[in-house]
């Protein structure tokens, strides 16, 4: 057969010769795609009692079209990386009924119910007292499995080998860890900002610093990460009464440093907290670094004494997480900076009235994120970096 | 065909059939099996000006016998390294003429005429101003090279996975980074050295220290390395009047911490000038350190402006250079416990008439390393760490 583009009219056929779908005559299917990258798909039987998602990664970049191409494995990655969650945190994602590597597709539960984290924000709610706190224990169940505490010596070397990922590491490494701190035809950023931007590009502590990150990223293969944990990689709703946090699109997904799964999802908790601070909506997000943080922390610790490799004493943890911390806010620096002055923005800021002054405050908290990380040593006082240098 | 263990017997039609031996009636082969793991084999012709090395892994440990057996993938790492080295310092490893991965069996240079170093040393001779720039500007050669540094990102991606070497690390993750810090069958030691074996299993601080390198070995995906460069591992002597220093068994090679190299090289220095203090040989031996270092450093800082990611600027070198430093020492520091109150022990040391002293100072010499690593500035100051803490 080989790989070919799946359109709305080939979902019935496709769902039902792979077994996930009985009923031809009762399925009714529409194109939800989103993300910058792939196409979705939702088919649902009219009473709404069966529903099911079809994700296809496409030889391109789909906002782009055909002249950026992208190698569709990137959709291996991401089914590998929900196989691994799936064993360790299988309530944090959603629930995956088949990957077909020939058209590079994942079937998937439908999560249309819920709404993505970003927008959410973005309308003005509040993070809510969950969803800080099941990103942080999603990253520690994720990364200890993956680190040489939660598996064998020999299947992590396995697990380094099959998950590189250089198309997608490729990227990040330049999109989000150089081209924000020299000249390139990808920066852009809001015309009030031209003073900083430039100064940014000048600073060689803050260069140097970034290099290291970066370096850091490359070479460190700590566990696997999602890779591309913002608030639009992670669903929020309510079940039955129940609050729902589903993380996905783990399609970056590479053994790496864990702070860099943190750091983005700070990043982009600081940033929506200037965004709410200018429209006068603020409420609790000052609060998520700490939540996620003590989280991670706290369910790290947790799985400790389940460790393979007993040789890691305590002390050495204690070391590891404050490295994990320090790493985290540098990449939360980073990701902040790339985001105004990078390539790709953030609706958080593009939407607001005037986005200047609250990208300005962002901008200025990521340099000083990234520049003191090693000084600062806990949330309160990320929370209060903008005033502190 | 399928893997054959070869016999002295076989060499000839081996060479021939695979066009490395044209005349089969001048061909005598003699076995030289000499480290603990393969069998070589030297084929030569009557008149010597015709002559090559068989190195073949077997399926186990050579001087343990099948009943310790051992994947001879090993010597795919081993051909890969020599590939790598030969395109950057062809000139510091023998020449290869073919590999046959069928066989796991090399063809290689004859190096007959050249003298292991730590034969040499044990015999009394100095290492002599060559030697140990050369290693210098091995371990910069092959690293810069397979560094993010000399390598495109998506090559060093495809180094990784393929340098994945599960079984040999996992030897070094055990047998050099944790049993000598725990009780375990493996370990013996002088009986003089009872007190300091158990005071070194009881150091919570040092373990913690170990903890810490060997999570590094575990996860720092520098640079591809030798693996397992002791003064055992390299071949010195005189050709036409220049001298010759030669690398080789690279089996252990993956991608990983470049300290672990230089680390290796100079606990054996170390150690060797425990020796030769005393057996009151001393002579050049406490420079080995400053040199091997002196000639990396320039070598790595003659590369740097090859690299070809740009991206990382000379202030990031200076801080890169450091950190390899300071995890070259703590190596170091376990090389020498490893080697005394470990499993496998060094000719150094044990074919002293009284090996008890030099060991004691090689051990409070290798502890000091490990707990002192990060304030040890420079050479000078690890030679005399014996007496600086």
């Amino acid at each position: 057969m080989g790989y070919r583009i799946l359109e709305p009219a080939d979902i019935p056929a496709y769902l039902h010769g792979r077994g996930h779908w009985p009923d031809l005559a009762d399925i009714q299917v529409r194109e939800v795609s989103d993300g910058n990258m792939n196409r979705v798909f939702l088919a649902r039987s009219a009473d709404g009692t069966r529903s099911l998602a079809v994700k296809q990664a496409l030889p391109w970049v789909r906002v782009a079209g055909p002249s950026w191409p992208m190698s569709p494995e990137r959709a291996d990655a991401e089914a590998r990386a929900y196989e691994q969650v799936a064993k360790v945190a299988p309530d944090k994602i959603p629930a995956i009924h088949g990957y077909d590597p020939e058209n590079y597709a994942l079937v998937m539960e439908d999560m249309s119910d819920l709404e993505v984290l970003r927008t959410l924000l973005n309308e003005g709610a509040s993070y809510g007292p969950h969803t800080s706190a099941r990103i942080g224990e999603f990253v520690a169940q994720l990364t200890f499995a993956t680190s040489d505490f939660g598996m064998a010596s020999a299947d992590r070397k396995a697990l380094i080998a099959t998950s590189v990922s250089p198309e997608l590491c490729k990227i990040t490494e330049d999109v989000v860890l150089a081209e924000p701190y020299i000249e390139h035809e990808h920066n852009h950023w809001h015309a009030d900002l031209t003073d900083l931007a430039a100064e940014f590009r000048a600073d060689t502590a803050l260069r140097t610093e970034v290099a290291d990150l970066r370096h850091t990223f490359m070479t460190s293969a700590q566990a696997l990460l999602h890779g591309d944990l913002h608030t639009g990689s992670v669903m929020v709703g309510d079940r039955e009464g129940a609050p729902v946090v589903r993380v996905f699109d783990p399609e970056f997904s590479f053994v790496g440093p864990i702070g860099y799964d943190l750091g983005l999802y700070w990043a982009n908790a600081l940033v929506s907290e200037q965004r709410a601070r200018e429209l006068g909506t603020l409420t609790d997000h000052a609060d998520q670094l700490s939540l996620s943080w003590q989280a991670f922390e706290t369910e790290f610790r947790r799985l400790w004494p389940t460790r393979t490799d007993t040789f890691f004493d305590d002390a050495y943890l204690d070391r590891f997480l404050r490295r994990i911390w320090t790493e985290s806010v540098g990449y939360a620096g980073t990701e902040i900076i790339r985001r105004i002055i990078g390539f790709a923005h953030l609706t958080d800021l593009t939407t607001l009235p005037n986005p200047a002054p609250a990208s300005r405050r962002a901008l200025l908290i990521g340099r000083q994120l990234i520049l003191h990380r090693e000084e600062l040593k806990n949330p309160s006082e990320v929370g209060t970096v903008g005033e502190s240098f």
